[in-house]
């Protein structure tokens, strides 16, 4: 098969992606085909496999390119002091992360099963480092004396369910801004893991 | 179009239901048809329009039904004394019935966007209620002095959040059991909303 050159240099990672995140959130995977993906791209399918090899590569270029993002941007928030400023840092970087990747978010839970066993577990693996490192703070709490929790694992599970669901209900412009919700979410959080 | 008489008497709702649910959950709903889910009941799919006249009033069927038995469960359930108590009742409540209902869990949350506006609205409105109950036992909670919390809306949708979340990760046979899960996340709640 041709490599990418000349006038299909337009049809970048990121514009396919953006194509392909929101047909998927809104119609499923499986009702979306490959050419309904060119021409919202605005090429023609053809071009949009010498990009990817086929619909399910597509979504897993989605996911792990989602999840790398959220690490990468983690790696770079600047963190508070100690173990309960990290963790205000993690609330406040969760819930703002994740609404401006609502679309991302949505396909992140809904369309795992449509990945191969390899795939599958690639995103597990990354989905892994991310709850590693909320761990690790709740963990460091612990030590520090700072906060009291009877599971650190399941505190991390319960955190981010908490966080991640913001994504369902949260409008722009509505009763309350972002970082109301946020200062909210971060007063409930730091209550339940207090020693 | 023929009423349901007869040898159709034996295709119930719940069987229908409980195939449907069980195919949308692991295809998704645009890529399951109709008569996949009639061979699935074990019918010819003629017998299955006698029961419901499309696709998407089998998806709202389903996602109807599941609220209700929700909100009906809820209703018989033995409450603890006071807003704590019916707060405890509450969290243990969600997450049993919840893990029960996985399946419908995650149709609920992902196949809302196939329900035309009416149906939609609908289902919305029963989730409202059952948010409601538990706004409910947390605005006695701060009237009773019981409880604190900023904002009661939004610590409803965080603890519901919350305690669903258990569905995507917890396994029958797992490190902890569902009882100790149950009294984990009741400790967190607790904490979160503590006067």
């Amino acid at each position: 098969m041709a490599r990418k050159t000349g006038s299909h240099s337009e049809i970048t990672g990121p514009r396919i992606r953006a194509e392909a995140s929101r047909l998927f959130a809104r119609h499923g995977f499986a009702a979306v085909s490959m050419r309904q993906i060119a021409a919202a791209v605005g090429v023609q399918a053809g071009a949009l496999y010498l990009y990817t090899p086929d619909k399910e590569a597509l979504l897993f270029d989605l996911l792990k390119t989602h999840m790398e993002e959220l690490l990468a941007a983690w790696a770079e928030a600047p963190r508070g002091a100690g173990a309960l400023g990290a963790l205000e840092t993690f609330v406040r970087f969760h819930i703002r992360f994740n609404l401006m990747r609502a679309e991302a978010v949505f396909l992140s839970y809904m369309e795992l099963r449509n990945l191969n066993a390899a795939n599958f577990a690639v995103i597990e693996a990354l989905r892994g480092r991310y709850e590693g490192e909320l761990e690790a703070i709740l963990k460091a709490g612990q030590a520090e004396g700072a906060l009291a929790l009877p599971d650190t694992k399941l505190a991390t599970m319960a955190i981010i369910a908490m966080l991640t669901g913001v994504t369902t209900w949260y409008r722009e412009g509505g009763r309350l801004d972002r970082e109301t919700v946020e200062t909210i979410y971060w007063d409930m959080v730091r209550k339940a893991v207090a020693a």
